[in-house]
This record gives C-alpha cells, sequence and structure tokens, in this order.
C-alpha cells in the first residue's frame, strides 16, 4: 500500500530550516499504515530534507556551519552565467542530498525524542517549497 | 511485506564508527524478503548512518576528516545553551543524515566487496544506540 | 510489487558526475509501478548518488566545491597504507553517502524541472560503476 501528500511551506531561504514532523505524522497517520517505511523528499535542487533536535541555538548553529562548509560568497560559475547568485545554494542542497527514509513502525514514525524532520531551504530567497511525503506499507 | 528489527550498538562517541553490515544481512535473510528495499536508520539526533569500506586506516581519516569540516572545538550556541558541549555532534549528524536505503536482490543487501554499512556516532561521550533495520518486498 | 535494473556507466573519476535520471525514470515506466518508491544505489565505496540541476558550469562549480572540502591531495591513512591513492575518494562518498530515495507518482519521479539524478565517480580513475535502480509500488 502507498499513500502519499505532498505539503507546501513557506521559507525565508539561505537555508532557512523549518520542522515539518508534524505534517509526516499525520501523513503516516492519515495513510493506515502500521509498519513500512515513510520517504520525505523536497522538489528542487536548492533545498535539503534531513533531521534536527529542532532548537533556535541549534538551528543558528547549523546555518553557520553551512555558511563555513560553502559560503554563500563562494564564487560560483552558476552564478556568473545564469546571474541567479544561487550557486552557494545548489551546492549545498546537492552535498545533502533532496530527501530521507524513515522506518514506520506501529503507526508511528521512528525518530528519538530530541530527533525532527525539517526542511532546509537553501535558496537565495524566500520561496514557497513543496515536499513530498511518500508513505509505503 | 515488511520485517523489522531494532538492533542495539555500544560505541565510543566522538564519531566511533561501527560495521553492522552482519546485522543488516541477518535481518534481510530473516525476513524472507528477496526483491525489495532495507531502510536502515539510527535513532538520535548525533548519529549517522551511511557506508564506508570498512579498514582501520580509513576509519581515522574518516574521523579526521569529520574533526576538519566540524571540529569539536567549533563555538557551538547550543553548547553554550544546553551545557552538553555536543553541538558540533549534532552538526555532523544534519549534515549526514540519519539513514541510508539500499536494494535487496534475490535475498541479499546489494553492495560493493569493499563496502560495509556503518552507524557513526558523534555525540561527546560513549552511548548505547538503537538503530531500525527496515525491510520491505 | 518490486521492479529491480541495474545500469552500467562509464566515468572519467575525480568526481565525475553523470546524468542518469533518463534511466531511472525508463526503470520506472518499465515497472508498471504508478505510486511508490524509487531507490537508486550506486555500488562501490568511492561514488555517490545525488540530485542536481545538471548544467555545465555548476558541475564545475560541485567538483571544485568537493575539492575545497576534503583535497585529492589530503594526507589519507588509507592512501599511505594500501598504495591506492584514493583516501579523499573514498571519505567524499561516505560523506555523501550511497544512494537516494524518491517517490513515484502517477508513474513519473518525481523531482523538479531544474533537478536531475545523478552519480558523482570520487575514485581516482576512470570506471565502470554499476547502479541499481529499485522500484517499489
Amino acid at each position: 500500500m502507498v499513500h502519499g501528500r505532498t505539503i507546501t511551506v513557506s521559507t525565508a531561504g539561505f537555508s532557512d530550516i523549518i520542522n515539518i514532523s508534524g505534517e509526516v505524522q499525520s501523513t503516516v497517520s492519515s495513510s493506515g499504515v502500521q509498519d513500512g517505511l515513510v520517504a520525505v523528499t523536497v522538489i528542487g535542487s536548492t533545498a535539503s530534507v534531513t533531521t534536527i533536535e529542532y532548537e533556535p541555538a541549534l538551528v543558528e548553529d547549523m546555518k553557520e556551519m553551512l555558511e563555513n562548509v560553502i559560503s554563500k560568497n563562494t564564487r560560483s560559475r552558476h552564478s556568473e552565467t545564469w546571474g541567479d547568485d544561487n550557486g552557494f545554494s545548489h551546492m549545498r542542497a546537492t552535498l545533502m542530498g533532496p530527501g530521507i527514509t524513515l522506518p514506520v513502525v506501529d503507526g508511528s514514525v521512528l525518530t528519538g525524542t530530541w530527533q525532527q524532520v525539517v526542511v532546509i531551504d537553501h535558496d537565495n530567497r524566500p520561496r514557497n517549497r513543496d515536499i513530498r511525503i511518500q508513505v509505503s506499507g
């Protein structure tokens, strides 16, 4: 059995981190799947899905870390060629990947107590992001 | 058909790397699944699952690389706010992600000869880690 | 229902990036799966699968970024021990992971318009790479 839902979230860009754990669990609950997998994937080439302890200090740490590894001021042929100045956004997204797959056990997404599912929007402007939550079981 | 098992491994923390390939294959074998997927996911926000050629020299290289990219001495608001000094652990885990999904073909996890499934515990102390191995087919 | 195919692509190594979106979609189409998941996984410990906007300027940016984060000149115990000089290849692959899972909706792989599925071969020589495309639905 496969059950999917596409949600849309508004972001501020620049690796803004949005907690979507509630939407992932509610999609699993609606599906009726007790044991299976849930794949959470953001559509597009400048965003990522991962997990984090979603508290404000760590969210800032993570954004700073990404800036240290791939700065928004990194010289980019993509930015120079297309003039959209978001080469760094693409590189962050390609490094981290577009999605994760988590286990569903007894109708619940199995994560730690201090572990939330998040979308990170690396683009260089506010956007509305479509995320597919696909449940299989 | 879905078949899952949770295993627990003891780690030393600080990106200790543990080979769990045997447990992943034995869970697939027990499931009876011949063709499908296996998702391997660590529970918690300071650890990762990935693959590596599991030999001692490379394991040391990998730990050193993680220290170069996100040092345990990185200033962290999370560490300063909560006093648990593991901001770097969270950042490493969020960058790498909590799990991987591999193909199951003819009853075997399809990986290379020199490629093992590992959990990397980034936390700053020894821990017992729960890892879910979820087989679907 | 599970349907899988193994494709082989020739690469130049050194994080050469190859677009395999067409093969992923054609495997999904052949499977007859309308709604499900597709896991795309490269076999071996020195390559990765991810998504990118596949255009030449960004492909060069991404290769340069990987060189900045984990240089091919990084000192490596693995390279010194085994003499194959590809410690950096292993570290890039382990950091990025071996594969991704994407949703299949109405018979199509759900990705953005400017988002392609790619294999990145980090090894230090040309290779033929096997990639498993496993469809479940």
